[in-house]
């Protein structure tokens, strides 16, 4: 469910660029208004509420901040996959490959095996979703690892590149907490109605 | 003044290896905490009372984590600089370059300009410190922006690497909360005495 106070910040401080850029630099992933992450990180606990959830994945950087507030109010610890050009991987990873629609280029993700197991209960976080191979990587990680995927969450996605819909047909619980369905540097955001809006 | 929290949990978490690395995966720069960096957040606070902050300044990724939970006693937002490869950058950011003893490799580093003001009063935080080019690195944007610098965090010091007295030196208000003094696989880590432990 989208988060209308999110939604205000974005259409307050949110940069439409061409190319389908969307900047939002002022307050999540460059300048952080931690204030304004608290506040999602109680929404997406609300979301899921009574909701196991032993450890929360993300990717860095831009994902670590809003993982943390948010992990405050599941009491877990979070893991945050690392992104490396070494084809060499040591045994001792679990280990995907993702394509970067911001850098436009292939990253490989890893995470420690010691900090991922079959018994944990994870929920993957990150801020943008774009063509959605980020989180569709780090499913693939908690796959390995034998962990149960309780869901994921995307500060804001991009509705119109179709990585969100994937997702959710693979069946991963995807919750958006803003999807803009189109944008324009003339016309402005406009964001998808048929979810509703809290 | 040091941390007994943190420098026991480095003490039963910590892993020492060849080469003065240090690794902290388990609780603060892969797998992290949060409960742990709340008491840091704190910690960080309660050293800096009375101080104004307008803003807090890190580098990606891991200094990330630390820095937004610090903000949350601050009130005050996450600027963090973005490490890039770029040699042309635009006019509109300020940059440095900052040596990582991690991963042996030159780093530019970048703020926009739009998110540091001479009227800032800026705290630098960051997880480790080494050599200490980070923090300088830094301290040098925020002279470049013209403002304030409050003072630094590490939450980690390698003391034996001279950073940090290099950085004490230069007359920023410099507070690590554990640092190590020597380490060895074999014997183990000796933080240093001289600093009172709160």
């Amino acid at each position: 469910m989208q988060m209308q106070l999110l939604i205000d910040r974005i259409r307050k401080d949110g940069i439409v660029k061409d190319g389908d850029v969307l900047k939002v630099d002022a307050f999540l992933n460059h300048q952080i208004d931690v204030g304004l992450l608290e506040e999602i990180g109680k929404e997406i606990r609300r979301q899921f509420d009574g909701k196991k959830v032993t450890k929360i994945l993300t990717i860095e950087a831009s994902g670590i901040a809003i993982a943390c507030i948010a992990a405050r109010y599941f009491n877990c610890p979070v893991l945050f996959a690392k992104k490396t050009k070494t084809l060499n991987i040591a045994g001792d990873v679990y280990t995907a490959e993702v394509y970067s629609f911001t850098h436009q280029k292939m990253n490989r993700i890893i995470v420690s095996k010691s900090f991922l197991h079959a018994d944990d209960s994870v929920l993957i976080i990150d801020d943008f979703l774009a063509n959605g191979k980020a989180i569709i990587g780090l499913s693939e990680l908690v796959s390995q690892a034998g962990a149960e995927l309780v869901g994921a969450v995307s500060v804001i996605e991009k509705g119109f590149q179709g990585g969100g819909d994937r997702i959710r047909e693979m069946g991963i619980d995807l919750h958006s907490l803003a999807i803009v369905e189109s944008m324009d540097p003339e016309k402005g955001l406009i964001f998808r109605e048929e979810e509703g809006i809290h």
